[in-house]
């Protein structure tokens, strides 16, 4: 009987209790806090399956924080949900210190959602012919991408011939959306369309040079979702005094560690921690936490200029939304409002937000480090239990 | 008045209150939903600072999934947080794919955290007489790691010189704990003790040679935290019922997509979704979602096997515990009692359930790549608006 | 007196005589094969700077190969220098089999040279700012590039900012030249221009985003020099008999190896000993060794297609000219003609060949490594002492 | 009757003619430089197959270099062949630089060949069991080797599972000799043994993780061959004066080209351009010059120390010897010579020299990059015609 409930797929609240006991009873854990929401499941509907009920994450703020980029304008509290002791105290240290200094100038550089596909082809003349008739056909492709999308856009198509493997790689406009599910559907119509005139057969949507969820230079060269760079000039006084280490000291703890260090361990990501902040940003307002790998291929880079610090972070693959996937979640919506980033016209805003919340961690970690004092920083804060 | 009461450090749940409600005056958002827990916030006290509530994640479950692991041995119902619409429903197919096969073979083959921190030395001589050092004296050594733990040891020393840069990494055994704080505090210990015998200066206890939450091919090589391998034999005739691919569209979809498309992409991961499965499973028990980085890097390799499908995963780099971090807060602790795999001597057991889930994951999403039809389950079961 | 004639800087045969007896003298060696050699030192002059004579690489041939390419057509006998035993007779072995089995296909995708300059910004609105300015500018940059050569063509410019940096990278086309120096000299006509008019400061007009003579994937996603693919299907029965594997065992061993093997190593190259192929054409015909570093981030690709063995590689970084550099010496000289690939109009012909050389090689090798006798043909044919 | 000749296996001089001859015939090239050579053929038999005759490359010097290694001790004019203009020239300024400061400081800090066979095997089952039993039998596994060589000693092995593959890779001390075919031979045996008794079958004996002759981040990491680190400081006034730049820009030049450059590049090379000068010193020692590859995974750090600029290059991967290979021919011989690098007992202080002359390559062009006239020396001295 537990088991039959197992099965039940409804999105009533009664659907959903009628799952959580038949998983209670047979694994005889009891899910008191689980069960507890202040929301009816069907708000839920489009985020999940065989819903039980909510993990809750302890969510904070850091901040306020200056910022002066194109769309992000003023002081700003950050939520962040994390369960790391001494993280968003890290990251508030780090924000002071920015609005200190005047604020963070933020940018985003360049936009675009990938998806791409791959095809099996006859050999590299059958994949120079695809390649020539998609090239000569962009009135058809667009076509096919309109009618899947009325928010999408497609702006670059790019070739990986390999043999009898065609990779391809769609950059999308998607709005304010994330845009992996529009870039997928689209790109599915696209990928029949090729199929049917050219006899290539499409082996997957995704062949992997998206590359999506995985860590891949491709994304670091040539950016996914939003490239965004932040940085702020501390100066000498206020790094002695807040960070208690000298700029020289700082600029040294990156190079050794984030430069060469993560070069030497043959890295992708040169950085101290920027996933951190991804993370506790991402959950408090309905990212996809899986998309923390992408945005991990972040270069941290210190330098003394006219004696302080200048600090930028490069964050190739910021792929976010500000409408769809978990973002219209009651908490995640609650989230996105405390910094105005809710709903339309409101992703590369908040694109520059996530920057300059990564550059604040960055910021006090390296000086944290730097100042010798990672360890104890966790011992108290953290309440480490040795 | 308000920027005070975002100065408010106390944990209280009128200090929460206080603080979210001078959230709410800066900021106008309506945090309703971020108010509502079932809990105390000081059971978070040792996991966030500036706490006004918390993020609902949605949780439901796949399974039940049969595995045959080295711990993990039976049926388990696997408890799953997330917002992607469609994820479950596909990790579930998996795992009742897999269970109609006979459930997954699952074990861990190596077990060790670890922490690099980097000296500055003199030059090569000076490198070289550190290592010396080093290697002289393990007793010194573990004593200045016992000094800061009960529960971890240190295993291995391994040296990196470079010019004036020293890295070192270190191993730990941490038990049941994922045991990155641990690690640090015993590396620090350890550090002070080489600087003071050696001359070297410590300039961060973490080099990034860890690699901790950035993508790096170390931890492809040499593994951090746990290695976990995990396999299932499909029959032919159910992958076509259930996957509705035959195994030679399947292989022929993995070796384009995670090989080939990986490799092309520059990746570092060689596999469909890995970090889905990751980010859901890490997010209902409470471990680092910021660890769903090195969890990547896993590869996936599907071959024909007498006409059956035999499936692997391949995880190098699995970050987790089963005590400590978030695994104490209500619905987390709830979610591991699913799996009973909550407290001490349960690690290697959860870790063997991660590499299963993914592996139901990637065989379910390699299936349907296979049969065609990705943008089609987004579409129907993500409710995808277009 | 010894050390005077080691500063003597002229190309006179005299003036090498000198410098060699010079060698001589001090070091105690005595050089006689090194003073052989059959032309005058000043047709070196433009190739080496205190020349003393010349090092042999003894050079054979394997072929003749039947190719079908866009540019070669026909049989070719080509020119291999090397030093290691079995090398040539691998490469030969896997011509005859290509040629039984109707010859290679081969095609060049791609065709431009890179240069990366990196310049110092002051933050990144002066990066937006220079960025601009280069876009706003191209008849300025074209007319500065051809002030420097008649040859070569800026095709491309992408941009990187990072912080306090700026990257770009410029694509040339330069004919039949490999057109390093080419792209060197223009480039840095070039960003004097970007320099004078926005401030920027060019820090070096190679910011290793090129990437030149280093192992990097921006070389293998966007390609540099050419990208060349060849391929070949070889039926089931001639593999059986000429190389004593089985096709399916040839597969298997491609992807176990040069799939799972490289992808495991962190690699960038997924091949089996494309560099060997390299090296030894390069050397015979006056390429640039150092270029074959990124040659070695070739791919190879094994299928069983309809009981038969497909294979291809696909060398994204083929960096080779027919005229310029070393291709002027007498035997490089001599080597080119034998291929008819001397002069203007042959580079992609050249490109192709090199790409038809390196399927041979690695059709051998895999049949070896796949009938299990690699270690013996190195015992008979390397004839290696124990 | 010229076929017959191309088929002529002989390695008299009369048989090299002959193939020669039919070469001309049936391509219509003239190839009188290339049969001009002092030596017997003989000589080479080992090191080629269809041999024709040779190509000269030029060969040079540069240093005299001060250096104080290990092994290395004292003043050495170095050996290189090259057909680049200005990279002698550039490399005998970085030595005389170095020189002017005291000398090269170099130490080779590890030594081990490496080949890595891959197995197939049933199961992650039959994979640990495979382990087990190479674990328990050491010295079944040491006689195999002993049975193939006198020379070459097994001193690891490591085991990377992966599903239905086992890689392992085995570290060997081979002496004087670069090493590869008596590791791949003695692996060949130790591969049959596992197989014989554990059912394991060996698809390779090479699969890729050894690496060799393809970039690969195991080698950057773990070391293949020597690793050797060479430094050098030079004082300021030197550094300006000598290479017109100052201290600061160097470092400067380093951090955005050769760091950053290269990261944002996805790059195994953080150098300047280490291969040219490995390829020019292997080529004129008769080292395998496929193996370039590997050594372009050089890392050089530039800092300013008490004003002064110290700089070094940590090399992980330098595959040579000074016995076997193409050592034995007779220029390469005497190159060898003129080191005093020949013969047994010579590899390390080789190693040392290949170290200090990249050491000296890189300090000259960052030189003179960071003084902006790399395209000028290069228009000067390598005479490019534009």
């Amino acid at each position: 009987m537990a088991i039959e409930d197992l099965k039940n797929r409804g999105m009533e609240r009664a659907d959903v209790d009628k799952r959580r006991k038949a998983v209670e009873e047979i694994t005889g854990a009891k899910l008191d806090n689980v069960s507890s929401y202040p929301f009816e499941p069907q708000a839920a509907a489009a985020n999940i399956e065989n819903m039980i009920g909510v993990v809750q994450i302890p969510m904070g703020f850091a901040g306020p924080v200056k910022v002066n980029g194109d769309e992000a304008e003023g002081e700003f509290i950050i939520p962040l949900a994390t369960t790391e002791g001494a993280l968003i105290a890290s990251i508030a240290r780090g924000m002071s210190v920015i609005s200190a200094a005047g604020g963070a100038r933020v940018k985003v550089f360049r936009d675009g959602m990938t998806r791409a596909p791959v095809f099996r082809v006859k050999g590299i003349d059958h994949a120079a012919e695809v390649m020539a008739w998609v090239n000569d056909n962009p009135d058809k492709i667009i076509e096919a991408v309109k009618g899947t999308t009325s928010h999408g856009q497609l702006t670059q198509i790019e070739f990986f011939p390999n043999g009898r493997s065609l990779h391809m790689r769609f950059t999308f406009d998607t709005g304010d959306a994330m845009g992996m599910n529009m870039a997928t559907i689209a790109s599915e119509a696209v990928c029949r369309l090729i199929a049917e005139n050219t006899g290539a057969e499409m082996v997957s949507v995704s062949g992997n040079m998206c590359t999506d969820k995985k860590p891949a230079a491709i994304n670091m060269i040539e950016g996914r979702g939003k490239t965004v760079i932040a940085e702020a000039t501390i100066p000498k006084q206020l790094a002695e005094e807040k960070l208690h280490a000298p700029v020289h000291a700082i600029v040294e703890t990156n190079t050794r560690k984030n430069l060469i260090g993560s070069a030497m361990a043959g890295g992708l990501g040169f950085n101290a921690h920027a996933a951190n902040m991804v993370a506790a940003l991402y959950l408090a307002t309905g990212q996809d936490p899986a998309q923390v790998v992408e945005a991990s291929s972040t270069m941290t880079v210190c330098e003394e200029v006219d004696g302080d610090l200048y600090i930028s972070v490069r964050m190739p693959a910021v792929e976010i939304g500000t409408v769809g996937g978990g973002t219209k979640l009651p908490a995640q919506s609650e989230a996105l409002s405390m910094i105005d980033c809710k709903g339309a016209g409101k992703a590369r805003k908040f694109a520059e937000l996530v920057a300059v919340t990564v550059l604040a961690g960055e910021l006090s970690t390296l000086g944290a480090q730097a100042a010798g004092h990672l360890g104890k920083a966790h011992a108290d804060l953290g309440r480490v239990k040795k």
